[in-house]
């Protein structure tokens, strides 16, 4: 079954109207047909639809019923990434969003290699637009939320607002693995900050030790900056949701 | 420091020769010079070297210490994943190699999208080259062997050689999560099949079961081809690394 996320404002509880990309995917590329059945997802809920008229800019739905679905985490993972280059941001994106992440915020450190132009808007849509897709495609009714560029000093003011700040660090020994920090938090809404392609400067790191954040190590090897915000959803997702810490 | 792995045949305990895309990459794109230092990694062990001659061919370096490295897996964690396109295998051998997998079998199933001509050779040659470079970038002394194409029959009879044998299977409900099977085992060579795009067939599963494979679920999300084996080597990783299972 075909999936895809509306607006609210396209909503309105005994029918519906899917727009845009998604009109276009069902008329062009699926080829559907009055009658078919897709789902929608709004407001986190998801309803199963039944094609009623499909119309050049927007196809119209009559909801058929409720859709029960639970897939996603009890636990809000927030990924703090150092601003790579987009074809990286876009594939951390897709994967966060399969794995269930809450949201995610390009961060600009130290090291980051890419540089903001301040005349020229960093577009995002196309991040977005991915993430999206990936939530459609994962079965989840949230899609991660992806954030324009914020600076390293508006990454910090946002911590408050978090149960459980992490930063992986590839220089943290094992003592202090994600394992032991987890246990002793009982966390609704957790920020793991990940370093650019160089990594977290020393001086980033002296910054978020004075605010509370706790070093995690994701292991003796060095990961890239794509497959270290991807191992690190991996890992907390399956935490969260089947492992050995939420049971006890 | 730049690492490169070196064949066996290129060693001579006091000096080694590093040659082909390698002696490119130190002559051309790090412009090093006689007397700069590089680690050489031969048969899993890692040594600190000294440029002694740059020829076109060739690099000599000689030998001036053995240097400590500990990061490999304990545990040797192969996965087994349904064909695949290229660009996307490749993605999933280079992730998986810097999680420190042991092996990658592509297994053409079912639901492969991917066919093999029997009159062509299937180059993985390129997936190697990816294999190693992520190893080496990793800080590992080992690179994810990547084998080619085999069929489900083959790789069934190679899961007689391994202590546990998993299969990440979307259907699976949460009783059956990886925790509480790798709980019951104490494991040093783990197989885990992951599907292809199309999925694992129900009749796959059906063998499988027959053989002693556990199904296991990856958490509530359907998971995309490319994203499930590097979560579940995320998880592996991190679970006999530094998870509960081994300090228990």
């Amino acid at each position: 079954m075909q999936r895809y996320f509306i607006d609210n404002e396209d909503f309105f509880i005994e029918y519906a109207f899917i727009k845009n990309q998604d009109a276009h995917h069902i008329r062009n590329v699926m080829r559907m047909q009055k009658n078919d059945e897709v789902s929608i997802i709004v407001d986190s809920c998801e309803y199963l639809s039944r094609i009623e008229n499909i119309e050049k800019e927007q196809i119209k739905v009559m909801i058929t019923k409720k859709i029960e679905n639970s897939n996603e985490l009890n636990t809000n993972i927030t990924i703090a990434h150092g601003l790579v280059k987009k074809d990286k941001m876009e594939q951390v994106v897709k994967t966060i969003s399969e794995l269930g992440a809450y949201a995610y915020y390009p961060v600009i450190m130290k090291r980051s290699t890419v540089t903001l132009d301040k005349n020229k808007e960093f577009k995002m849509d196309r991040c977005k637009l991915i993430s999206k897709e990936a939530a459609e495609l994962s079965r989840r009714v949230e899609m991660t939320k992806v954030f324009q560029p914020i600076s390293f000093e508006q990454i910090l003011s946002k911590s408050v607002f978090f149960d459980l700040c992490l930063v992986a660090y590839e220089n943290e020994d094992k003592q202090n693995s994600l394992d032991i920090v987890l246990k002793s938090f009982k966390s609704k809404n957790v920020l793991v900050i990940v370093g650019p392609e160089g990594g977290i400067d020393q001086s980033e790191i002296d910054v978020l030790m004075e605010r509370n954040f706790k070093k995690i190590s994701l292991g003796k090897r060095i990961l890239s900056t794509i497959t270290a915000p991807i191992a690190v959803t991996s890992i907390l997702a399956y935490y969260f949701e089947l492992g050995i810490t939420n049971e006890n």
